[in-house]
């Protein structure tokens, strides 16, 4: 029996909650977990915003752990290994952007969250493909976020093909923008931070940003027109994207990660005379995740985390839902 | 002097007008018109509708003819040469959009038909930057069209990395999209046109469409969900965005070259599972014309063109603007 945490209501309190979770499957992992962190989409599916919970329902999809048993036809991990778990839990393997190894962009592919039960228990399964090595140059404590907010933000660096010499923006500084900020600072270019919290700058620059605007005052943003290559948004919030788009030079992108409220919109006259993108990515495949590993191992960047007990469940989540962490949390056993 | 044909007024009739270019400038060039295309935005501009319209107003930026003056530090031209000039007359030569060779990005790039007078005349001035040679296998009767709404539908297949094994559609089968057509089967891929009007299929296959999708029926555009890596919108209307949008593959892309008359938009959920991108672009640099001119004459590529006098230009510009022109309208003195 798996011991977990789990809610039976749209908003409502996580509860000890008990479940069998069968026979493991020939590639299916059980993981012991020791951390999980907690990730605004652990939120979003509790008060069932997307309309696609199941309750009870048990949230956590930044597991840190050790392999407690593996299925017979697992050969590439051993019991006892530390790893990671994200946002994903299966792929099918055998479609086309699986065999191209674009497992995240697999059309079948299972969420540890939806349909099934997730990382605030004691153990959760995932199928082998989706279970990735922690570098040992890694501090477990705090590399369960990197498995879906680092992930999140390090995959369009990679897929928008950024390069050193670009001038990026991120904007909001909270717990992607600040992980894209390290990850960007690392990969050689020019970052800038756009943040409502002017008491952020200095934290910002600490985390990695060259360049500090306070997004709040259109001069501000005005001051930067025609400035990036590049502009990721992390927030789930609607703002003022023709504004951003202006703040792009030529054959610049703006990115989003964040679910935002409304449809994204922008006039269309200045994306064409800039030759000017707006996209958008979910998180990486497994070959991605392992390159950010290895990448945040070598530039030592790490989330920043605040740390709470199993036991402490529902203050995190209200922390999170109410508070303003800085900048990620983690639960512990 | 310069005989041409203006527009005194939004709207108004063109008729015969003279004006002194004064002396050729030292990297001046001057064109005897043979041929000049009329494009949309030759009418966008007559009418005022970008709000910067100059009168006297004289349209023209699809100009073929031969080399009548050379200024004095012209090398790479000659008088007797025959050339095209499209939408660009000149460009700095000093930002780094000029030196990185993207001309056509230039912020202070002189278009042909902005401030000063275009090529609907007996002679027309550039700039030796944008005066391109036109190779001699194409047919100096429908190449004018190739340099402005030729490059216009080009570019962006350069641009966005189109690959010959790409899936790909053209929206609107008109004076853009007709061109578009040719050039992506060229190009290798599987192309299919998207048009309001269904008795346009057959032509559309002759122009190089493989599939022909009837757009005014949203059970058509459901059929084909997730089909294509890249959708090309040449028209100048508002459409069901979120329907081309999922109409997309992953990692596929919508791009529009029409100017939209509102702001362009998505929903933001697909774009982020799907990892999808919605971008435009102008017209081409001088690099990427040659090439286009290069490769319209090894694959026997010509926009579809009815001919008029100079002295029907009136009655020219009435076609465009009420009839349906198939597909490109060319004046001939």
């Amino acid at each position: 029996m798996i011991q977990a945490y789990a809610a039976h209501e749209p908003q409502g309190e996580l509860k000890p909650f008990e479940y069998d979770p069968g026979s493991l499957l020939p590639n299916g992992v059980e993981i012991n977990v020791e951390y999980c962190g907690i990730c605004h989409s652990d939120l979003s599916m509790l008060d069932n915003e997307w309309g696609m919970t199941q309750y009870p329902f048990v949230p956590g999809h930044e597991v840190v752990g050790t392999i407690s048993t593996i299925g017979e036809q697992v050969t590439n991990l051993q019991v006892g290994q530390r790893v990671g778990l994200g946002w994903f839990s299966h792929s099918c393997l055998v479609c086309e952007w699986c065999v191209a190894g674009d497992r995240n962009l697999c059309p079948t592919a299972e969420a540890t969250i939806i349909g099934r039960h997730g990382g605030f228990a004691d153990k959760v399964r995932a199928h082998e493909d989706w279970v990735l090595p922690l570098p040992a140059e890694l501090d477990a404590t705090t590399a369960g976020p990197l498995f879906c907010g680092g992930i999140t933000v390090f995959n369009p660096i990679v897929q928008m093909g950024i390069q050193p010499t670009d001038r990026v923006g991120v904007i909001g500084i909270g717990g992607l923008g600040h992980m894209a900020l390290g990850f960007l600072n690392a990969w050689g270019c020019d970052v800038t931070a756009f943040s409502t919290s002017p008491d952020k700058e200095a934290e910002a620059r600490e985390m990695g940003a060259h360049h500090f605007v306070n997004s709040r005052d259109p001069k501000a943003l005005e001051a930067v027109q025609s400035s990036f290559d590049f502009i990721l948004s992390t927030v789930n919030a609607d703002l003022d994207w023709d504004a951003y788009i202006a703040a792009l030079r030529p054959r610049g992108r703006l990115h989003l990660v964040g679910v935002t409220p409304s449809p994204i919109s922008s006039q269309i006259f200045p994306m064409i005379l800039g030759q000017k993108s707006i996209s958008a990515s979910p998180l990486g495949s497994p070959t991605t995740i392992n390159n950010m590993l290895s990448f945040a191992a070598r530039h030592e960047i790490a989330p920043i985390t605040e740390t709470y007990g199993f036991n402490q469940i529902n203050e995190a989540v209200d922390k999170l839902r109410n508070g303003k962490p800085r900048y990620r949390l983690v639960l512990k056993h």
